[in-house]
C-alpha cells in the first residue's frame, strides 16, 4: 500500500540529480539566475499537490518565462537526466506534482500571457501559466467565457495536463472537447504544434488528445488553442431535496432525456448536508439535495425550470428554490460549495483524498450508496459529491499522511469504490487524473494491452524518461 | 501531381500479393470458403471510392463476421506481408478505401450489429458495419437518436475511421466527441479495448482518440461505444437569402454569438443556387442562402427562430421561409440536398472531387470568395457549400479521372485552397480526412515534426506497414 512508484522505466538507468555544477550551466543558459531557486521555501512550496499524497523535494524550481526557455529545461534536463515536473498551482489530487525523482520543478506561473483573442472565432490562445478564473475576467469583457470550471482556480495548463472538467461538463464537456491546438516542449526540447484555429479537423492523426490529460509525462505544453463561448443571456440556480439519491439521479437524467440543456446538475448526499449544518449552523433539509443552474434566454430557462419543478415533484422533492439574482445564485449553491470544507474543517491537519469514480449514469445511485456505505463500514467522514449528469462523484475525506493505518484504511475505502465502479462499466477517474495515485488500477480498467500501449507511447515520446516520473505508467511489471 | 504515394515505408521490404494457397490458407482458417472472394465484382467494387481518385483491385475480398474473424485475417496478414484495407460502404472522398497495394479489401458490412442499446445512459454498443441510418431507426424505438451526419449513409466504422462530421456538427460534434470506447484489432491480429461507458475519464493516455480518425491505418475498429441522444420535442427548418456571403455568415457567427443552440446551418453559395434551378427547373433566388435548422422545446425553437429573423433582416434576407412539417422541412432544404446532385448530373461519367477546408469563422467569407473565383478562373463548374457553423466548406467538382490535364487543373484549384486556409490558420480537411489526396499538404499543416511523430505512430502500432498503406502518412522523404 502506498509503495511510490519507482521514478523511471525499470529499463533505464536511473535519473541524475543535478548539482550545483549543472545548475549553475542551467542559470547561465536561461540568462537570468532568478528563473532558478534551490530556496527552501519554494522547493517546499513546488514538493506536492492539494492532497494526502506524501511530498518529495524537487532540488531546484525553474520559472521559464518564455517557450525558448521551456526548451533549454528540456534539452538541459535531457543531457543531464534529470527529471523534469511540470507545476501549475499545485491544485491537482492524485499527486501529479510530486517530484519522486527530484530533479527540476518547473513552475509554469510567469508564462500566463493572453496571447489573442478572436471573439468573432470563439478562440483564444494562451500561455499554461494563467489561471481560469484570470483568463475568464478578460473574456468577460468580450461577453465571453471559458467554461471548464474544476472547482479549484487551477491554471490552464493544468487543467489540459489532467484533461479537467467539473461543474459544467454537464453542458460543455471536458477539457479535451475545448482544446483546439497545443504548442508542446517535447522530452529533448524541440517544439510539436498541433492542431490549428478551425473547429473541426481530420488531418491525421489527433495528436493534440494525445497531451491532453498526459499530465506532463509527455511533453510541456506551452500554448493551447482554446474554445470559448458566449455568456448566458440569463442564468438561474435552484436547489431541491428528494427521499433519496435515486430520486435526485431520475430527475437528473429525465432533464437530460426531455433535451434540457443543464448547464450545471450536481447532487449533494444527506450525510454531507448534516455535515454542512453542523459546520455552518444551517438548517438545509438533510436528504440527497440536487443543486441545479440553467442559462440560455430568459424565455427558454423560465420554461426549462418550470419542467425541472414538475419532475421534482414528480419525486416527491420537498422543497425547489430557486435565484436569479447572482448573489442569491451563490447563497443558494453555498451548501454545495461548503461541502468539502465541512468535512476538511472537521479535520485540521489532515489532507484530503478523493475518489473520483465515474460511471454509467444508470449506475450512478447504486454506486453512490456503496460508497457511502463503504466509507461508514470504515468509520470515515467523508463528503458525497456528484457530477450527476456524467455519472461523475466523489467521496471526499481527510487522513493523517503521518498515520499509515488511516491512510492504509483511507485507500481500502478508494479501491473498494473503484472496483465497484469497475464492475459497472466505469473508470476510476473522470476528472482528477492517474498521478501517482491511480496508476495501480490502470491494468483492471484498460487491460493488459492497453497499459502495454500507453508505455509504448510514454517510451516514443520521453525515452529516458525524464517527464514527470512515477506518473501515469508505471514501469513495466509494477502496475 | 498526383503521384501515387509508395504502398509501405521505404525502409520497409515490399508488401506480397496473395497467392491461391495463401488465400486458400485464411479460407480455412476463417472456417468459411465463402468469407473470402477474389471475384471478379467484389474485387472492381471493392477497388474505389466515392471519389475521382484511381481505383486499384484488391487480390481478393474479405467479409469477417467476428472479432474474431478480423483477428485471423489480421494475423494472417502479418505472417504473409499482405496488405489490408478496411472497407464500409465506400463513400469515401479521398481514396480511403483504395487498396493502393492490393493485398486484402476487409469488407466490414457483415459486422453490423447492434450489441447494446441503453437508453437510460444515452449509449449503444455496435459493431462497425452498421450503417447510420438502420442505428438510427433503432434508436428512434426509444426516442433517441445518433447525430452525427455525413451526408452519406456511411457505416460507423467508416465514420469513426475519418472522423466524419457533417451538418449538426455545429450543434453535436464530431465522431471523436462521440466514441466513449473501442475494439479495434491491431496489426498482428491482438485485440485493444479502450475507453469505458463513463462518458468522461482522465485514466491516462486518450487511446481511443488516437484511433478515431486514423482511417483504418493503425488498426481495425470492431466494437464502438458511442453517445446516444434525445430526439428533439420541435423542429423547424428556415431558409434565407442574402444579398452576399458576408451578410449570410454574420447572421450564422450572430445567432452563435447569441447562445442559440442552432442544430444546422448550411450555406449554399449563388452559382450553386443557380445551378440547382438549372437542373430542377426550380427558381430559387440566385444569392447566398442559408439553410437553418432549430430543434428542442417548442417554445425555446419559436423564440430562436423569432432571433434568427432579426439578424436575416439586419442583413438584407430578401426572403426568409420556415417549415415545422417533416416532409415540408425536406422540401425547403431541398436546394441544399440537390446541390451536388446538379453538379454531378452535368458531367456524366466523371467522378466527385471536393475540396474540404476548415478556417476559423471570421475567415470563412473570404476563404469562400477566394475559392469560388479560383475555381471560375479554371472554367471549373462547382458547387460551394457551407458548413458555416464549423467554419468548414467544400468547393464540389466533376474531374474525368481519365484526362490528365482535367485532373491537373482539378488539382490546382484544390491545392490553391488548401494553401490560402492554412494561411489563415485553418486545416487542409475539416471533415473527408487525408486518405491519398491530402497527404501531400500534412507538413505545410502540422510541419516537419508533427509529420514525424504522426509516421513514428504509425510505426509503432503497425510496424510492417500493411494496415491501409500510402494513406495519411507518407513514407519518409515522400511527404
Amino acid at each position: 500500500m502506498f509503495d511510490s512508484p519507482a521514478s523511471q522505466p525499470s529499463s533505464q538507468p536511473p535519473l541524475n540529480r543535478p548539482g550545483p555544477e549543472q545548475l549553475e550551466e542551467l542559470r547561465a543558459r536561461l540568462g537570468d539566475p532568478r528563473k532558478v531557486t534551490t530556496g527552501r521555501a519554494a522547493r517546499e512550496h513546488h514538493s506536492r499537490d492539494f492532497s494526502y499524497h506524501p511530498p518529495h523535494l524537487p532540488d531546484a524550481v525553474v520559472y521559464p518565462e518564455s517557450t525558448a526557455d521551456v526548451q533549454a529545461v528540456l534539452e538541459w534536463a535531457a543531457r543531464h537526466r534529470v527529471a523534469v515536473v511540470p507545476f501549475g498551482v499545485g491544485s491537482s489530487l492524485e499527486g501529479h506534482t510530486v517530484p519522486l525523482a527530484g530533479g527540476i520543478s518547473l513552475d509554469l506561473t510567469r508564462m500566463d500571457a493572453i496571447l489573442e483573442v478572436r471573439p468573432e472565432d470563439f478562440l483564444v490562445r494562451v500561455q499554461p501559466g494563467i489561471t481560469r478564473s484570470r483568463l475568464n475576467q478578460r473574456l468577460a469583457r468580450e461577453g465571453l467565457f471559458f467554461p471548464v470550471d474544476p472547482g479549484a482556480d487551477a491554471t490552464i495548463g493544468g487543467m489540459i495536463a489532467n484533461n479537467a472538467s467539473g461543474t459544467s461538463a454537464v453542458r460543455y464537456g471536458a477539457m479535451k472537447h475545448q482544446v483546439l491546438g497545443l504548442e508542446v516542449v517535447l522530452a529533448g526540447g524541440r517544439v510539436l504544434r498541433t492542431g490549428s484555429r478551425a473547429v473541426k479537423s481530420s488531418a491525421g492523426y489527433n495528436l493534440t488528445a494525445l497531451f491532453v490529460g498526459s499530465e506532463g509525462t509527455l511533453g510541456v505544453v506551452t500554448e493551447a488553442i482554446l474554445r470559448i463561448y458566449p455568456l448566458p443571456e440569463f442564468v438561474l440556480a435552484a436547489r431541491a431535496s428528494f427521499p433519496d439519491v435515486e430520486a435526485a439521479a431520475r430527475v437528473a437524467v429525465a432533464l437530460i432525456r426531455a433535451g434540457v440543456p443543464v448547464a450545471r446538475v450536481e447532487l449533494v448526499d444527506a450525510a454531507t448536508i448534516r455535515a454542512v449544518n453542523g459546520y455552518k449552523g444551517t438548517a438545509y433539509p438533510e436528504r440527497p439535495t440536487l443543486f441545479l443552474e440553467f442559462a440560455g434566454t430568459e424565455a427558454a430557462v423560465r420554461e426549462e425550470v418550470a419542467l425541472a419543478r414538475e419532475l421534482a415533484a414528480l419525486e416527491d422533492a420537498v422543497d425547489f428554490t430557486f435565484e436569479t439574482d447572482p448573489a442569491a445564485r451563490e447563497k443558494l449553491w453555498e451548501a454545495r460549495h461548503q461541502a468539502a470544507l465541512a468535512i476538511a474543517a472537521a479535520a485540521p491537519g489532515r489532507r484530503m483524498m478523493a475518489t473520483d469514480v465515474c460511471v454509467p449514469l444508470s449506475q450512478l445511485p447504486a454506486s453512490i450508496r456503496f460508497a457511502r456505505q463503504v466509507a461508514e463500514e470504515h468509520g470515515l467522514e467523508a463528503a458525497v459529491l456528484g457530477h450527476v449528469g456524467d455519472g461523475n462523484y466523489h467521496v471526499t475525506f481527510m487522513v493523517d499522511p503521518e498515520d499509515p493505518a488511516e491512510v492504509a484504511r483511507a485507500e481500502a475505502v478508494n479501491r473498494r469504490i473503484v472496483e465497484d465502479a469497475l464492475a459497472r462499466g466505469g473508470t476510476c477517474t473522470g476528472e482528477h487524473g492517474v498521478g501517482m495515485g491511480k496508476i495501480r488500477y490502470l491494468v483492471a480498467e484498460h487491460g493488459e494491452e492497453g497499459v502495454r500501449w500507453m508505455r509504448s507511447l510514454k517510451a516514443m515520446l520521453d525515452p529516458l524518461g525524464i517527464l514527470n516520473p512515477g506518473k501515469v505508467v508505471a514501469p513495466a511489471g509494477q502496475a
